[in-house]
């Protein structure tokens, strides 16, 4: 029978936080590049970027009846990750749900199904990751679980976990390894702030990488275009 | 043979003009949740929204010319309505198209296959909803049927009726049930209203909706998560 | 084995700029509805509009290392074409690879496969068209040709060859009819300018191309409506 | 609310079985290229070949029981039509739902969404035209509406049409039109008997079709291939 | 880093093996409507049906190295599972590898990506459900990690973990839950078989599921048709 | 203006021949991974495998116009390749024109597009590659060219190369190639049949290919499972 999985540890609010300016590009390949959901989940408007502890709430296809109950179990700093059972494009979520969750603190949605009333979010500045856009409303009738393991957009989530999402998409950092991460996070940031100075200063990264000798190790030739006649 | 059906009756122009505030999704669902089209069909810019009579166009793979005659059919206050034969990507209308139908006081085209010249179209505020944005030029060969039931993007649509389109996508009402639709689509907007309100003082759907009991007679269950050694 | 071609020639300049006001749609029309890539090759942001000499790159799957080899081989004025060697989501590009383009002079890039960093990209003013944004690392162990003849999102492309991309999507023109299909594409948007007047002052296509007779001659008939009771 | 609609009237048996040996494409052909659902909908056997009179049925997304409510609509000869209000692909029917429909003379089912068991449906030689197996089960909680008109995978369907399915797909006959179209499509199968003995012959469609003359006017020009040096 | 996790513990294989006559849909009915694969995932033969324990592998995008080294980690009535690290259609798997399998017993190949040989493969009865069939090559130069848990196709696979597959596609047992879910599929089955012969006799599912109370609850109305005049 | 090149070079029949026992796999690795048409490009039956010059022609959307012009061109041994100018699923051919086309000795059918008559064309035994099946009818109104290059696919074809299909999908070789990768295709099969032998004799590829000491230089690390309690 489905659960709801109540007071979940989450990662500390003050370090989700710290997540909010590192770009899921950064954060992915921090954590070994892994934790990508898959590259159908886009955000309703840009630019968007939110950090913070998943909430896991699983829906039956064409039915929205487990948000209701996974909001209240949402906590300030908390997203909520929506995943139906089987695959479903419906209008799970609109502008009355949004006020809600924003209400309490919620600070965006991440769904693997469609969202509706965008225009609204667009203006109350409730950011959504979606698979797509879609009016069709759904029916409340069959229960699921909230706050267990699930898998969403092809990646696997426990709740109280790292979401990061912004422009390039969502990635998910395990709870226990956020605070590594981030130590890695940064220091890829900083590397890379060096890397664009020499980049702006017309460096190659055939240089900056040193790759040439390698390149030529597997035998890559240069040879020169035909002259035109 | 193909026929151009002349002087189809319309909503009357008032009427839709009510609509022109109220959203897709409230509009769907107060129509008993009917009338969608698919979720593809997306605005070529945001915001946008529009709602006006259908002129319906049925149009060959790659072959705009029926657009063409359509045009004549309409009137102030029209919204065209294209559908292809087969399903087909190419860029039946651009610029030039939006120029004339413009000219005639069309609201906006909603078509299941290609539009080009859009970033003309964003200047010009003509907004379409389409399955694609593509370049792609049309011939002007085969005819084809104007202004007779079609079906769009898996809706089934008449001439004359009314078409709603905002960001979350598009939906048919049938003329016939226009009024009465508009009544339960503004009972619904005002019922929503108060519950925003609930929402935003932090109210949750399980207590305005009154959901607990149900969920608890489904067989719902609620535990504590583990605690965290 | 793989190789790079350097020293190609390229599109004049001056010839390039010429089309940079030329939509794609039009260039596309201008040279016989050829050479247009799919349409699922999007902009990262709109509006967005660039045309330039095409520097084309092959990559493997998941591995972006001969981008870096490509970069040396791009001058100021250039487009940037990648296109993997099987079909490929990842995010192959980003903020770094495009500071060291923009450096260079490169105009944007098109690519059949996925961008990542869009909101910097989006800041920076560097445009991309691909198939995808993803932020999906890759890795650097495969080489590939460089300044080769490519297919990229169904276009055979040469290296040197012109490249017009706008909102609508992306057109190549051989670089030995790039002059030919200049003049042409001018004619053609006189011509559409003179159509432009007709439309706006309300006339129809049907008499602004002379349609009637040929219509009729298809057999198009026209029937009233039937009366409403 | 949704309604079943009882004692529908059908196409006559006799005239449905007419059908049983012509193609889909020919039926297709002979009613003027109308009336074919999408391509996705596949047979899950082939060959496979029916022809019969249509009870529709909507489910909701993930709910298959109107298909219960359907069975029993059903009589010897029909075909049962299966469209989701929104899409799915849950495996909405299975063996059992086959052997009551079996047993009740229904020659095979068509569902724009999932199927399941179908190795058992295979050997019970039960044909199901479907957009997708999937073995996900689904729940009993929504009705819809019985033997109302629908869209099925973008064909406009009344009940009591013939359907004719075989593996090229799925074509609807209008029940007013079927006895005219039956007429049609023998027509025109004598008429592609008669060319398929020229064609053996090695004569070409350009001369059995006579299409020299206008290719022609059309500019197509013949030139010889350069010689290989 | 990666790693290739060894002597994992299996499903005992006598366990397996009673898994081996059920239908993928019953086992997932069994376990509570979890554990199914994606539909993309269909055999490259039909009919096809086995049991056993799940070898996990991640690959590179376009690099099949891992497999190699997956294959060293099979014993007999292993199922091996392989995941690309981001989507990819590249041919991993060919009769080379099918046969090194085939010869120590492993019992079928599961991977979200391409094979290829499939005539060779369907001539030796090795059963592959893969996404996609595809001839193009990989490399080997990137590792990654074996037996380690995994998502595939949308489910969380441990390794371990009983794997199910037949023509309807791939669902994943946890090995913890195997025995229970054995003995519940057990009496689903037997359940049906009482059915199935209710069904033969044409009892209908609404009485012998006793469905017409409730659906009347629901608010279900029967009408009949109007007559034709 | 389009046009139809007559009297081209082709693959000397007796080479395509020897082409006919080798798969597409094979060809593929052969000539360094390269010209495979996308992987939606699936025959209408199996086993089905050919190798023969190809004859190539464009075709509008919707309009199978050219493909009779396109049959006069064919000799026996040809392969007809056969791609639209704008995406489209039409069913272009059917068996009327399998009838023209074996009776003049064409092996088969390359068409990124839609065939129908399946059932037919699988008793006749004239093989189709396709992208979809569909019996959708098609116009002749426009002319485009054949025997030029094109592009199928994704994949770059000139008229005269070489094409080779089987159930794992179709490649194309250059014709000026193709004696070369005659022979490095057999070079491969013979270096394959020594594998096999040694996989059949339960060797693993980390030993065949001498794997071990550069996955452990990559850093690949082995660990025990942990036990279970």
């Amino acid at each position: 029978m489905p659960v709801v999985v109540t007071n979940i540890t989450r990662v500390p609010r003050s370090l989700a936080q710290e997540f909010a300016t590192l770009g899921v590009a950064t954060v992915h390949e921090a954590q070994g590049r892994k934790g990508l959901l898959a590259s159908n989940m886009r955000p309703i408007y840009r630019p968007a970027h939110i950090a913070g502890s998943a909430v896991t709430c699983e829906v039956a296809p064409g039915d929205n009846w487990m948000i209701h109950v996974a909001a209240e179990q949402c906590q300030p700093g908390d997203v909520l990750v929506v995943t139906p059972t089987s695959p479903c494009q419906d209008g799970y979520f609109g502008d009355l749900l949004a006020t809600s969750l924003q209400s309490r603190g919620v600070l965006g949605l991440i769904i693997n199904a469609g969202v509706r009333d965008i225009a609204t979010l667009t203006e109350m500045k409730f950011p959504v990751w979606s698979s797509v856009v879609y009016a069709q409303g759904t029916v409340k009738e069959t229960i699921a679980n909230v706050n267990t393991p699930i898998v969403c957009a092809g990646a696997a989530i426990n709740p109280g976990d790292l979401i990061v999402a912004d422009d390039d998409g969502v990635v998910v950092v395990s709870r226990q390894e956020a605070e590594a991460v981030l130590e890695k996070a940064r220091a890829r940031e900083a590397n890379e702030e060096q890397k664009r100075v020499r980049f702006e200063n017309g460096e190659l990264g055939l240089d900056v990488y040193s790759m040439r000798e390698r390149l030529a190790a597997k035998g890559l030739v240069y040879i020169e275009a035909e002259p035109e006649e």
